[in-house]
């Protein structure tokens, strides 16, 4: 089975979009927002090539194309696909579509370097410039039922992958070997590329093999374990340690198809896992199916994280929750769309709530220094019923 | 062979780059950088943990550590690092330590988002705010010996896994396939991890394996072909295209080994090439060497870039060179290091000079649009008596 049949964002979906940004720009008194990272740019108008697109508060979106025109033209259904030979340009065209350039024009503030938006300030001279970027998250943290649609793919695509991982996994190969294992043949049925994530510090990376002891060290990652990592260069994720028997290994597994992403984490043993583990790994799947349970419209996300904190302790694990002691984690789950990590986040004293279309990775994890990481991790929405899995891996401890 | 063994910037080297940054600083009249970025955290420290450095213009650096303290302790030699549990308390952390605030305090503003940077500011009030980026890039594009060393020994890294896609290269697979083929490796062997690179658009991935017709598609890169990619949402490098027999197959692979990148294209086929595609790659060989040959001290980079042109024009490829009519790029080389994409560019109208211990990656390639990619790239340093290739890859075209 492969996931690689051509793909195009359908025009209502771009257009029920717009009407959402514009709606919010008309609520904040923005007159109009440019959009210039690729994820955004993505999802308001379809393609990824190199460009700008500015949408006005009232009116027709403008794309404007820097590189190549036809393959822009032929991706996205917006109307006005404008060639460009220089960014410069744009403030002259946006003015003889609109009759005017925007009296306060918004920027994705939490993305665009400082030398960059001092750039777009000066070739927008008239205009006072805002953060529009709450606005933008805000939207994109709903999903749309074709949206969800496509991250279903993506799950059915993973899905398949933990099963092959399960096929391949041994004795004797390296983290960083098992992972080019299950990555390459990810590859060969429609594994889309690079993981994206927002912030620019955050490096999203599919090889995150958590084997043992050196699988709980804590370090640079905001996550209860980052592991060992090949060098002080990149010290997390997966290693050059052997896979050995009997002992607890995670495997956290960030997947993209056509820009909709998975996380997923499922934790694997050759031949056994000590009781220990299973126990702690069990515990993890008994945090992760309450949660469920109770992720429905209007809770806070703060609850959802308080209840799982409160179960890991009456299960017995207080000091093994979501980290050593000292260097826990706040959050057990974040938004996941076409970035792998994305706003909202199930995290401690989060007072706004669930809403039906919002999707979540949710990741209840413990770590026990020096001894082996242990959880488990879906991706589920919010339908007005509670929450449905899209994560189609067996939930489960997979001893092969 | 592996390159797994355990790596550590040498304590000398931390040493040297902290004194060129302060007499940098001096000279501009800035009393102190605070590196955030982690590229730089890590060249300046040795450690790539969750922290915060300050480079005084003069003093120690204090290097601040945000999550797990013992393995920054381990893999830096930054004599004074201190564990903190907000940033909100490094700026009376350095008033106690060097006896008052920077007045002038430099940041990494080309890659700061303006929210982050808003905090920062807000952080250090005493202070006024510089872009301090230019600075630190000036001083990373010279490499020391030691640097260079790494760098030879991710190129025998990258040597080992192009003799493994001669070995593996078939007609039936895909573009996407072969590249986890030869990526699963290449991990088997040492590849470090994730390419990093600097600008917030750009997209560092492994597997830019361009084959025949779609091969030549251009697009979002700023390089004279994109390929197609496996969707709108991710438009460039590898396709779900099969590798044919008797088509030019570019692949263009950046790699990383303790930190250190090498960036490295070669043209394949399977049985055969069409004897115009064999006489471009031939002709791109030229220029390659060319280049290579007039590579040394002194010799401005546009020069070297007009150079190429020039050369492309008498051998007959003034269409084809750097892009199709209306797309072509204006580089034809870029530094390369801890990122994979670095400062300076060997480029048109470029008047800087080039300088001992500047590496670059040489890539000067063609496009026959509805036909193919062509082209070569190899790793090279700038020493006292001109250009030596630190690519070991075999400069030629691989039929297998």
């Amino acid at each position: 089975m492969k996931f690689t049949k051509p793909f195009q964002v359908p025009a209502d979906e771009i257009e029920k979009r717009t009407r959402k940004i514009q709606a919010e720009l008309a609520r904040n008194n923005i007159d109009g927002v440019f959009i210039v990272q690729r994820t955004d740019l993505f999802y308001f108008s379809g393609t990824a090539q190199n460009g700008f697109l500015y949408i006005p508060v009232e009116g027709a979106p403008l794309l404007f194309i820097k590189q190549y025109l036809p393959r822009a033209r032929s991706e996205s259904s917006i109307t006005e696909i404008i060639g460009i030979r220089s960014i410069k340009d744009i403030p002259g065209l946006i003015r003889d579509f609109h009759g005017q350039l925007p009296a306060v024009l918004g920027f994705e503030l939490d993305v665009l370097p400082v030398n960059d938006f001092q750039f777009y300030k000066k070739l927008f001279k008239t205009t006072s410039h805002v953060d529009a970027s709450g606005l933008i998250l805000k939207i994109r943290q709903v999903k749309s039922e074709w949206e969800i649609e496509q991250m279903e793919v993506t799950a059915q695509m993973t899905s398949l992958t933990f099963e092959y991982m399960k096929s391949v996994i041994r004795p004797g190969i390296t983290e960083m070997e098992f992972s080019g294992m299950f990555e390459a043949f990810a590859r060969t049925i429609g594994q889309g590329g690079k993981l994206r994530v927002r912030n620019y510090q955050t490096e999203g990376y599919p090889w995150h093999v958590l084997s043992g002891k050196t699988g709980a060290l804590p370090g640079l990652l905001d996550s209860p374990a980052s592991g060992k990592g090949t060098s002080a260069a990149f010290p997390v994720g997966a290693s050059h340690k052997k896979l050995c028997r009997n002992e607890p290994i995670m495997v956290d597994m960030g997947s993209v198809l056509n820009g909709y992403h998975m996380d997923e984490t499922r934790m694997f043993a050759i031949e056994s896992m000590p009781e220990k583990a299973i126990k702690a790994c069990r515990a993890c799947i008994e945090i992760h199916n309450a949660v469920l349970e109770k992720a429905r419209p209007g809770v806070t996300l703060g609850r959802l994280f308080d209840l799982s904190v409160k179960m890991a302790e009456q299960l017995g694990y207080a000091e093994n929750y979501l980290g050593v002691p000292g260097h826990r984690v706040t959050f057990i789950g974040h938004g996941i769309g076409l970035e792998l990590i994305e706003a909202p986040f199930i995290a401690r004293n989060r007072e706004d709530c669930l809403e039906t279309g919002m999707v979540f990775a949710l990741e209840p994890k413990m770590v026990f220094e020096n001894e082996f990481p242990a959880g488990i991790e879906s991706v589920f929405q919010v339908t007005d019923k509670g929450a449905r899995l899209i994560s189609k891996v067996p939930v489960g401890i997979f001893v092969c």
